[in-house]
């Protein structure tokens, strides 16, 4: 048996799509707390029961423990700044969403697919994290498409269909990552920018694919990571996320996503995209898929390569 | 507190989008052994704990609980046959992959996301299910997209927008779904056909809208369920999934998909459609979305209403 890589075993785990949730409590003194998690599933319907797992290094830890409740909220395809939010150390998390207490006491938030205000049923220490059992004491059930998260990225199938469907030119763009780095080369008036191409009569992925073979890397096509529409040019342009396992580059290099590698970024929208990316990458590290808050007091993952 | 109606609560847990895996053991004469699941959650890095949720249920309850290990492949966006196979009662479900004994000597599957060979670590009883708790002995990363589930039905996100970027005339139907039945009404020959428009510069999304609207029902646009391609008319075609809350149809009425509803579907694509419906909404009931055995041992859930 070999040793576990922390890292690739994070990675790994990052290959299982998910939801999106904020769990919240309230502390002994009333006020509202809350984290983004992914962790959760749910477990039994008779009792209704649903678990979520919460890192021992969690700020917030002693409360939720102590809780003798918590609620889960899904959250919807428009609500990554809800999620975001809760994921960062910001000063007043709760002024970002829309909530009440629930029926059963804990803060429930509006515009989700849906919430489940529980009681704390068990709670099992597993490694460095708590799973935390609760059981549902009621919940609400909106019609709207759930926010998903998968490779370190968020999914919302929804929106890109919308995009997708209003015609136009089309070229796709690779995010080709490695260990949190990008493939980014020079264009011709030395600004950085992504591998693209025009969509021929192929499709996406034959363009995806040849982008990907003339790259050098070997990396396959995931999922859709952006769609956004230039207005001047009237191209619809869709970037994937691709994950690189080897190769050489025959042009451009893995690049650190640093503020001034984003300043050589001339589209706006590619530098706004690889903002988001160098984002939610250090998420990915502490924040949404651990469920862990993002502070101090959460200690780093040791570095694999 | 209100009664908590287990069905209601069952859609409800389907708000949170996952992946879909398939768990696999070996019994004590050394078959293999697995079934569909997607309560699934990684757990720990330090130790590399991950843990699923198995029905009591279970014909391979005693498997499963006295094995000293198990597997997780996490299904790609391609193998809906996999996940399909092991969620009913085929004879010999391993028959439908290509699998070999991990190195701790689970089957794991070629051709999936990731996959996690684990040790049994901790075994939980949680109501109507047990939460099996492993360590990651270890695993795989592939890097081919996740298939994910949502609201009953599978997502592919890749393959969506494969299809949507080969451009072409846009059509939009809805699957207007309410407790199992289908919204369907009857055209000029006869024949039962799902509510469709063409999509025109508002997008795919303001289509869906006209035609919800236009049902009569209270409805909210959902995920893609399905995109195929009219070679004659070289139309493409999206179908959403969208689940009804309430309302009147203003035409058609809500139909069980039986045999003889699915013979009066004219267009192929449709029915096939349908079908997929029709058979993965059992599935929500007893297979994929609680990782059961479809099985007579499997007990049919209370009937809301």
């Amino acid at each position: 048996m070999t040793e576990i890589d922390p890292r690739a075993l994070r990675n790994a785990f990052g290959a299982f799509m998910t939801g999106v949730t904020v769990v919240t409590t309230h502390d002994q003194d009333g006020n509202p707390l809350g984290f983004t998690a992914n962790s959760f599933t749910s477990v039994s319907l008779d009792p209704p029961l649903v678990l979520v797992c919460l890192a021992n290094s969690s700020r917030n830890y002693d409360a939720f423990y102590q809780a003798d409740g918590f609620a889960v909220n899904v959250l919807a395809e428009d609500q990554k700044e809800v999620s975001n939010t809760f994921a960062r150390p910001v000063e007043d998390r709760f002024a970002a969403v829309n909530w009440q207490k629930g029926p059963h006491g804990a803060p429930v938030f509006d515009g989700v697919s849906a919430w489940f205000d529980c009681a704390t049923f068990n709670r099992v220490e597993a490694g460095d994290h708590l799973i935390l059992i609760g059981e549902v004491k009621a919940f609400e059930n909106a019609t709207h498409p759930g926010l998903g998260y998968a490779r370190g990225a968020y999914v919302t199938p929804a929106a890109e269909a919308e995009a997708l469907s209003r015609g136009s030119t089309l070229k796709v763009s690779a995010l080709i990552a490695h260990e949190g780095k990008v493939l980014l080369s020079g264009d011709d008036k030395g600004q950085l920018v992504l591998p693209e191409v025009k969509v021929g009569k192929g499709g996406a992925t034959a363009a995806l694919k040849q982008l990907i073979a003339a790259s050098g890397v070997i990396a396959e096509p995931g999922f859709i990571y952006a769609v956004y529409e230039d207005d001047a040019c009237e191209t619809q342009h869709i970037t994937f996320l691709c994950q690189a396992s080897g190769g050489t580059p025959s042009s451009g290099i893995f690049t650190e996503l640093s503020e001034s590698t984003l300043m050589s970024v001339a589209d706006p929208a590619v530098c706004t995209m690889l903002s988001r990316f160098a984002e939610e990458s250090r998420m990915g590290d502490f924040g949404v898929y651990y469920g862990n808050q993002v502070s101090g007091e959460v200690r780093p993952l040791t570095k694999g390569d």
